[in-house]
């Protein structure tokens, strides 16, 4: 067996694509980027991160120690190694583009891909708060809300490696928002960053006499941050946003730990660091709507990883397997 | 390598509890029954039980030819061979006994143990329709709605061992009815051979104009089998009540797929046999209620395994793992 002491973690974003050399430890001491969106095709694309990470091995003289790479992608698919159907990726808007195997035949190494959620839940498995265990759910509170499911170790992919989709739960079956998935009443079209921004405008309206922070508000979209900031003030409005939050949020809980029975379920992502404002009617909802034999066991964590490195990380991890 | 040829199935019913030698392809040679409810602390009852699986294998000469065996039992726990918190178990009530190991010290097998609906999903694999499947749901709509859930190839039974109790997950958010374990809006008292029954009644009250074949049944209490014979002969409201319950599962189904996204969701039990009265809207509830991602991917199965061996075959198939 070869020593190999590092793995190459890929988090692909819309705008962005950022890689790095990742250790057993979770240090990363060498990374590099580019430009998601310079490129047309699926192949120009992974020609062009191909020979950026073969330049970042060579350049730190990593040459010989790489594992493999690891990959998040929006809709990157585990079982095959294809991304397809991003609405945010122009080449694979309709097509399933096979990015691993690509990646793969310009490096030399073995790549593993998936989506972000459920590389952030191999990267918090490896590196992060669950660590040692087997059963637990990620879910990512960002621009939408993503979740990476993991049972008797294993990531949960499903026969056609789409599993884990639990921002698209329905939380409100009767006049619920319309979701970008084209649906009604999906969770995460109310718990995300854009949820809790919707959810802020219509209460402004809702109730036109209630004073808040918010109304001050005029040139911009309110954000999740105003909200949060609001919040830190004492603003009522703004606390009763994240109340009604994670009252939906405690409640989809429930019904996901009914499901799976997981330790822990980790929070990730920008909206995971409301504190207490989400986490404490998140907790007594969930203490409420949850099943009696479920009750108290499951743990609901703030990652504790960096949210900058975190995505390589949570990718890399895909390369020790 | 030993050669053992023959499994011990064993499902544990509140009234009887009933027991087989199997083979490998799902031959039932010799069965035996012991009446659970005789039985007023769990040394008695395995001890019983042992003893007479101790003589169906010396009575059949298999003696030296079973490799062990596997338990089907109300809140029967995967993960510590336990039975814990049965209602319908006297002495299973409020401690958590250790059926696997007391069945083991008395017949010098190994046990393992779980609930019915996990053993269901095993036997499905083993024999049933889910063989060679690595990814589905057993969903058993019995006097309750039990589910095992199979991801990666293995049950899904979480930290605790209690995972899959999808009969509990909330179908109705607002003024749900009131459900056995306390809460209110649980899938199961809607989809259920009991759940049919209360729609029934909620019907005929609600709609005193309508004319029903269920009116005639006045001395008795309307079951679920009234509603598929009277759907059968043509009546409305017969055919109503599967259409809303067809309606509450293929809603429910459109988030189990968004959770594990399986190959097949196999139903199993009494109201799996209602055709196409349930099986029709269903189908067409979770083609409206799905994410497109999951569009189609899905089959919706009913078992093929006789009902009357089925428990058996499933718990014994615990037993080759």
């Amino acid at each position: 067996m070869n020593n190999y002491s590092y793995v190459i973690g890929v988090d692909m974003g819309g705008t962005h694509t950022a890689f790095g050399a990742v250790d057993a430890r979770g240090h990363i001491p060498c990374r590099g980027q580019i430009l998601t969106g310079d490129y047309s095709t699926g192949e120009s694309y992974t020609n062009a991160l191909g020979d950026a990470i073969n330049k970042l091995i060579e350049g730190n003289d990593l040459t010989g120690k790489v594992r493999g790479i690891g990959m998040g992608a929006p809709n990157g698919n585990m079982n095959d190694g294809t991304i397809a159907k991003a609405a945010n990726i122009s080449w694979a808007k309709t097509v399933a583009v096979p990015v691993a195997q690509m990646l793969t035949e310009r490096t030399g190494l073995p790549c593993k891909l998936t989506n972000d959620a459920n590389a952030a839940a191999v990267g918090e498995m490896t590196y992060g708060a669950a660590k040692g265990m087997k059963d637990f759910i990620v879910i990512t509170l960002g621009t939408g809300l993503g979740s990476g499911i993991v049972a008797n170790g294993q990531l949960v992919v499903g026969h056609d490696g789409f599993a884990g989709e639990l921002g698209h739960v329905i939380a409100i079956r009767h006049n619920g928002r319309q979701c970008g998935c084209g649906r009604h009443g999906c969770l995460e079209a109310y718990a995300s960053a854009t949820g809790v921004a919707r959810t802020a405008r219509e209460m402004l309206d809702e109730n036109p006499q209630k004073q808040s922070l918010l109304r001050n508000i005029v040139y911009r979209p309110i954000t999740s941050k105003d909200v949060y900031d609001a919040a830190k003030q004492g603003d009522e409005l703004a606390i009763k946003i994240f109340n009604f939050t994670g009252e939906l949020l405690g409640a989809a809980f429930a019904d996901f730990i009914t499901f799976s029975s997981p330790q822990a379920i980790i929070l990730f992502g920008g909206l995971a660091h409301s504190g207490d404002f989400l986490l404490k009617p998140l907790q007594q909802s969930l203490d409420k709507h949850i099943l009696s034999v479920f009750k108290g066991k499951t743990q609901i964590v703030i990652s504790q990883l960096n949210d900058a490195e975190a995505p390589i990380l949570g990718a890399s991890a895909l390369a020790w397997e």
